[in-house]
């Protein structure tokens, strides 16, 4: 089943996509809800963020390559995470598919994609196994993690090189019916393959990271959880068009602009 | 005025609290609500966390002798923030007035309070000024940032040692006509005064934190803000309990359990 959000005139409201037609619901789609006799073209519906989650996590460093490249970037030796440590992103910097991702005026040239599988949860669990991990995750979508690498080296926070406004599109819709582990992630810089990688690669896999994770917080429908990126990665410059497309779930597509 | 969340039935509802009478509202503090008929006495209302923020901000770092006394419990050298970068917390982590601080079973004996200053929003805003900033704070209320040190020490995103469910109480309610910088915080555990500070020897103000963090991300009605701790702090244990008290805001009471 193929979930999105979207704005149906003054609210925003949950729907259910079918071909090319989009069904509003009232209610939530981890919850009880109901379909209303509302259906929309797609291709003339304005998509939102799928979910705002209450709380945003992030697997961070979790495929070698990408850990060893971005140490690169900041003149560090690389350092894989020995556990598999949940982190953090704000919902103050989210945006749909389609909105443009904004380069700071005074961001250096180092601003960059990491295109990434999203695990959005269904329901509230603590204590989950690994074996029972996947239970638990309503569906996946699409991230890109913007990053600004000379803020990511030295903000100890990374509230500027990773939370800026518009620095984390997530969509296009949330796809319910997937096997993580036999996804493939393809990115693409103004139509140009920049990335390709597979999710079975990871350090640590999502049911160790819920797993882990679950031993001390209690997830909540909604919460969203980024599982990282592999590879290097490269500038993003004003009039660039970055994708992130999952086989499976769909292509998450942001114009770049650079604030003037 | 004086703003609580309730449980009120099956449901949770913002209430303003007159003397020992709470009295609900439809609609949220900070933007168009009405009063409702419904008055309940102070004393047998269940308050709950007095709002679960879009996005959990918090100082971290903030004062001088905190930051040197965290820094000998790590075996670190005690390193003053450069800026006032914004970090964040979770909020599953959250728990109200009056709930019980829950060790983890694993944990070491080094759980200890930090008893905070807390900013909710008003509006949505960015690139404020220094001047401008508390004209988009709505109140104050009172954070406990429960840290358990030796996880403090080697995670590297804070998910156990500062997020583990129960860690941040947060109440027990919003106050509005305050001037933070002229506060003082009392953290007492057992009855036993343990600590005592004036929130303006801050190293960053509250409307430096704002106005720095607003250049880059856009604050929204109800984040909240946790300005950080002064002083040493000493270990929590099963039984204790952990007040902190604000005079003109009140008292956040927490017991403390060891989970078994």
């Amino acid at each position: 089943m193929r979930w999105c959000r979207f704005q149906d005139g003054e609210r925003a409201r949950y729907g259910v996509i079918e071909g090319d037609t989009v069904i509003g619901v009232d209610g939530e789609p981890w919850g009880a809800y109901t379909r209303t006799g509302s259906a929309h073209p797609l291709a003339s519906t304005k998509l939102l963020v799928p979910v705002i989650p209450p709380t945003f996590y992030a697997a961070g460093l979790n495929y070698r390559e990408h850990v060893t490249e971005v140490a690169k970037t900041q003149g560090i030796e690389p350092a894989f995470p020995p556990h598999a440590d949940v982190g953090y992103r704000a919902n103050n910097a989210l945006i749909a598919d389609g909105e443009e991702i904004v380069i700071p005026r005074d961001a250096t040239e180092l601003v960059q994609y990491e295109g990434e599988l999203v695990a959005v949860f269904e329901r509230q669990c603590r204590r989950v196994s690994e074996a029972e991990a996947l239970d638990h995750v309503f569906g996946y979508t699409i991230g890109n993690d913007v990053s600004e690498r000379t803020w990511q080296r030295d903000d100890r926070t990374f509230f500027r090189s990773k939370n800026t406004d518009t620095f984390k599109p997530m969509g296009p819709w949330i796809e319910t019916d997937l096997d993580p582990a036999a996804l493939g992630v393809t990115i693409r810089l103004s139509g140009r393959e920049v990335g390709h990688y597979r999710v079975a690669d990871a350090i640590f896999s999502l049911q160790q990271f819920i797993s882990r994770a679950s031993q001390y917080v209690t997830f909540y429908p909604g919460d969203v959880l980024w599982m990282g990126t592999d590879g290097a990665t490269e500038n993003m410059h004003d009039g660039d068009v970055v994708e992130i497309e999952i086989p499976g779930i769909g292509v998450l597509r942001n114009p770049v602009v650079k604030e003037r």
